[in-house]
């Protein structure tokens, strides 16, 4: 267990901006005994994330060695050039999802970039803010660190040092291969799933209702803030641009199809297509849409008053720890059914007790 | 108990097409003692449904009462034609994605349309063929049922009752409002899905490795037969076309915002967009936190054994009826969240009551 290895980082760290990323890397640094030193500009969200155990507020005397700037991409620039100057002696970086933008403006305002490691943890979630903020919220996951040549290996060490404290697994790029990188799977996505979604709000009556988990998936990353990604995809235009331009040719190629399905090649056109996209996504690694730490027992429950609590009670009595939960419940239906992930060695034991008692197990 | 309800349909069933849905529908109806008859072009394949327990080979003298089409879209006409001029008295229904283009052939075809009742249930998994069948597959799931002002009340009643015996919830809706329906949540998702996925093939060195959920939610039914899906989309082309026109013209905005983000106004386009798409996916019944049909109650919970089962009985005890639920926990923090989706007019009654009982709302 991570809590009981000692701390790869020294002293205290100052984390800038108390939102998702700033609160969850401070709830992951104080899990591992380090001091934790909060800022934000909003005194309520600085309270909240320190209420939550995040941090503590900024002390006379606080000589971090490393700086985490956690603020939207357009601050960054401005809020690491500041921190530097206030902080001479210290290592500073940040976690925006940019990295050529910042490190332009940073070099225009002057700051001293010997000291400066951009970086980007690829993590995240639909919901902002301090209070959904996790210390395993990035376990496993990959973490951009952006050396250049005229900063100290150390800095760039000390960086790597937060990566691996926090269980997320650093990778080496420069800023361009970065931004090109994030352009295709993260940005691009992001304004696909955007544009997708808006079409729904055109729905005709009743056409929501059919709406199966492939419109849901396709969509989901449609609920993200505005705000946020307008400052994203301004500032790694060129590189979404060019990936939105082909996907877009491609497209024109479809609808063109569609559009006389009984012309000559026009089904090929489509096949090709689909089969492309069934080579793009093989090459994603890893297991899809699965959290591999857990395994998932599917129970139905009845939707009758009572029943929910009832199975709840039962999973306390055979003493299996739930990691996470989800409802599936159809309006209509008579029945809902309730996600439960649990440990992988815990799953065969959940499904027998459950199903001992009586609980159907739908999967 | 599903399982121990006498079932609606009465006699056998005949099931053409033992893939995923007709193996699926074959295993669902003789989990109620129904007797269920298979076919298949595929000796093989109908052979792997019969040893999955889907169903029987057809016998000498089988008088079906209600025939299943379950094959891809391009064969489903000639099939269903079939069935209906082999079986003079059975009411026969079919499965496809698509209802208009079916429907059209048949009536070229000069089949006894009065016998002919078109249905589509929502269901599906990314893995096709019997081996993938499950009896649960359409559990909760919406399932189309188009009839027809010259088709027999009782026909009709006769599919809603396979739909109901399925578990699954029977929707009426006439073949234009279905196909247009199923080109938006459905056809234009997957195009848009397999375009962004295709992407993905060109990607550069080492960018996939930071793909993240988002990117793979976009494009998990990138991974669809392209087969099946070319004829899907064929036969629904017009609908199709309509909804992407509309995507290309919105994405031509973003792009030409994308070229001059310092151009007067540029940002706010692409402000609007994101924003058009989080009102469309809020606009997705039944999903966690976003269904503007429900309010949620964030209540804290300890992460101690039974704490969830009280939370829960004691929600039974004030009576309020939980319509969606979420759970979030994160390993280190000592509390976890549960975010309980419920009517609006119930959400102030249940965080009163929580209160009072000594719950923590979180919000």
């Amino acid at each position: 267990m991570t809590q009981n290895l000692p701390a790869r980082l020294d002293g205290s760290v100052r984390v800038v901006g108390a939102g998702l990323l700033g609160a969850s890397i401070g709830l992951g640094l104080k899990r591992l005994g380090v001091d934790v030193i909060l800022a934000d500009a909003s005194r309520a969200g600085l309270n909240l994330a320190i209420d939550y155990g995040a941090g503590r507020l900024a002390a006379e005397g606080d000589d971090p060695a490393l700086i985490i700037v956690a603020v939207p991409p357009d601050a960054t620039a401005s809020v690491v050039a500041a921190e530097l100057a206030a902080y001479p002696n210290a290592t500073v970086t940040d976690v925006a999802s940019v990295k050529v933008a910042p490190l332009a403006e940073l070099e225009e305002l002057g700051a001293d970039l010997s000291r400066y490691v951009g970086s980007h943890p690829l993590a995240g979630r639909e919901r902002g803010g301090a209070i959904s903020a996790r210390a395993d919220l990035f376990v496993g996951r990959p973490w951009v660190v952006c050396p250049r040549p005229e900063v100290g290996r150390e800095r760039v060490v000390l960086i790597e040092h937060l990566v691996l404290d926090l269980d997320a697994t650093p990778v080496t790029l420069d800023v361009d291969a970065h931004d090109a990188a994030v352009a295709l799977v993260s940005h691009a996505p992001q304004v696909v799933s955007s544009l997708m979604a808006k079409r729904l709000g055109a729905a005709p009556a009743g056409a929501l209702g059919l709406a199966g988990q492939g419109v849901r998936d396709v969509t989901r990353i449609a609920s993200s803030d505005p705000e946020l990604w307008v400052q994203i995809l301004a500032a790694n235009s060129p590189a979404v641009v060019e990936i939105l331009r082909a996907f877009r040719d491609d497209l024109d190629d479809v609808l063109r199809a569609l559009g006389d399905v009984e012309a000559s090649g026009a089904r090929r056109v489509i096949a090709q297509e689909l089969a492309a996209g069934n080579a793009g996504v093989a090459g994603l690694p890893g297991k899809h849409g699965q959290d591999r730490r857990y395994s998932s027992v599917v129970v139905m429950v009845d939707d009758t008053p009572g029943e929910l609590g009832r199975l709840f009670s039962e999973l306390g009595e055979i003493g299996v720890n739930i990691e996470d939960l989800r409802l599936e419940h159809s309006p209509e239906a008579q029945i809902g059914l309730a996600e439960i992930a649990v440990l992988p060695e815990a799953k065969a034991r959940t499904m027998d007790d459950l199903s001992a008692r009586g609980w159907r197990i739908a999967g």
